[in-house]
């Protein structure tokens, strides 16, 4: 029997209450957020060991499958550029909203929307008062200017920290349109602003949990950019191939049945059968 | 913001060891057992509060989305059952095997594998022993050697309590092979092999979660004989629908790419934005 540690979830305070009662369909529209897949909470550490938290967007097709945050293509960079700054373990991601934005501008619209504000900043609360995070690193705009409206409260007044804003992970495929030109450019582009970030959040880290040698991105994702889930952030008995890879689509003959369906394909070098 | 209980998981011992360490392909071959979906480990209360213990045979493809056994159709007609034993939330729910039967026969194969039992006799031994279980209902023949291999061990001798091996809830769909006359003649066998069941377990639960008049099964299966999985029994976050009716199923156009493949289609009737 080979040991396979998973992430215990939400047993502990605060996070029980947070994950008991939290918004739905009358905070979060349904024609903006796909509420239909309920909510998914964060991936990470929960005890208080993380030096970083991260802050991502909202939660896409691979996230309600293993229900937690960031573990699709995004989850997969941002672990890696998580790798580059020593920080293996010590971190904890949350994203700005708590369920999937559905169309174009639904986050923008939602942005600022005092509910959703709410509930997110009491879970930035119970990350950031009073612990021993030593870096706040966002995933795009949306992201970003959820932090700052925390650092606006009571509690993020209060609290002093190194805060990052670096492009969202998969803002290329989003801005290329297919076109592959395009996506070299803008790759070519987050790999610039991810070098700054690293460069700017370095000497906030403190406590990495590895002194690494900082090698920079190059011009382009290599597969070294990509680092696996671990194990640890996923609930028990989720098998290995959902922390790599793509594995989950949405598909459906009409828009109805592609936003109800999610198929999930074990990837073909992870069937022991064939 | 509605309050939504959710299973707290596999934080405590003796649980967390079980679900950290637990065999593998060495044990489940892939031949003969899904393993490529990990193994689903528990459904109900660990925390001592159980009265009943409920043995199935093997998760399916509902189980492996929600990483809780005993949640689709099967679980649905269990859940029912306990319900007519006024059992709402007093119990809690094993399978004999870790991992989806793959196959004819599959389960047969491997009903006596020593290391399989070994390991489901850990499950066996922190649910039932020194505990407060009043009863263990075996759904099927497999479940049944499991729980009397089981009562065969030093810790099971030691252990008293009641003891009903039922129908398995979805025996009738395995056995008619499709034929609505068999299907029927099927249920009714099963119907009235639970009421013999619910008769003899009855005096055995002397603390049910509720007082309830007994109403005996009829010639076939009602609405009312499919009972929801409680919120609590799910993962934090879990949508209601997952919960009840069917909504995950293998397909695809080849033999391979059907076992690779789950497809979950949220019901037409909890789609928000229709």
């Amino acid at each position: 029997m080979a040991s396979h540690p998973f992430d215990p979830g939400y047993e502990q305070e605060p996070f029980r209450s947070l994950c008991e009662d939290y918004p739905g369909e009358e905070t979060y529209p349904a024609d903006d957020f796909r509420v239909e897949w309920g909510p998914v909470f964060h991936r990470g550490r929960l005890d208080g060991s993380a030096r970083v938290v991260v802050i991502g967007q909202d939660p896409a097709q691979h996230e309600v499958v293993t229900r937690r945050i960031l573990v699709g293509a995004a989850g997969q960079r941002a672990q890696g550029f998580l790798a580059k700054l020593g920080i293996d373990a010590s971190y904890v991601m949350v994203n700005a909203f708590l369920y999937s934005v559905f169309g174009q501008g639904g986050g923008e619209r939602h942005a600022d929307d005092a509910a959703i504000a709410a509930y997110r900043n009491r879970w930035l609360d119970a990350l950031l008062v009073g612990g021993r995070v030593e870096a706040v690193v966002a995933l795009g705009r949306l992201a970003g200017r959820a932090f700052e409206a925390w650092k606006q409260t009571p509690a993020g007044r209060g609290v002093e920290v190194a805060f990052e804003r670096i492009t969202h992970p998969t803002a290329p495929e989003s801005s290329a349109g297919g076109d592959p030109e395009r996506y070299a450019e803008a790759v070519r582009g987050m790999l610039a602003n991810w070098n700054a970030g690293l460069e700017r959040l370095r000497p906030a880290i403190r406590h990495p949990d590895a002194d690494r040698d900082p090698v920079p991105y190059g011009e382009a994702l290599t597969d070294a950019d990509y680092a696996a889930i671990p194990e640890r952030d996923l609930p028990a008995g989720l098998p290995a191939w959902m922390r790599s890879r793509a594995w989950a689509d949405r598909r459906g003959r009409t828009p109805d049945l592609k936003r109800a369906t999610v198929v999930v394909t074990v990837p073909r070098d992870a069937r022991p059968w064939m």
